[in-house]
């Protein structure tokens, strides 16, 4: 669960949800993720069963990262709870005014 | 999303799915956490709109957290993924393994 929380570990597995992709295709798919963060949890993801690396035997070697089945339905359990949060944001930015506004009044 | 993710944004909310708590009682359904820990996640949860907090007006006060609506809603999605996950634990398991003896094999 700890790879699978926090940003990153988030937005890769959403980011590869849309198909398989080298490291520098999917660096762009992951808004504002650095290239040491990236590799890192592809690493975390790879050694957890969640992500496949894939060398093709071309030259030059041509490395591709993809999801497992297990990454894949985890992905979708993933972005079907970001989907249910941002659907609700509104509902999240009132919350949080209001508790600001109630804590100011004191 | 950020609130919701690392352990306690996590099991705070699987605790308070069981039901309605007062502080100590939700202590003791979410294994390890500190009282420092649960307070700071209940404000930040109450904050964004998940956790509602009431304080009942008997002597002496009596203060019981629940889940919002829309605790509830997000607390089953993050409950369908930790379930996913510890069904599949002997997955990344054998992952994890066989990642790490391929790294020694280098």
């Amino acid at each position: 669960m700890e790879h699978l929380t926090g940003r990153w570990g988030v937005l890769v597995p959403a980011g590869l949800h849309q198909g398989p992709a080298r490291f520098n295709a999917l660096r762009r798919r992951v808004d504002g993720v650095s290239e040491k963060m990236l590799s890192q949890t592809l690493q975390s993801l790879e050694r957890d069963g969640f992500v496949q690396r894939t060398v093709h035997a071309v030259m030059p070697p041509r490395v591709e990262y993809q999801l497992t089945d297990l990454g894949t339905t985890t992905a979708a359990k993933l972005l079907d709870l970001i989907g249910h949060l941002e659907a609700r944001m509104p509902t999240v930015i009132a919350a949080q005014t209001h508790y600001d506004r109630s804590r100011t009044d004191d």
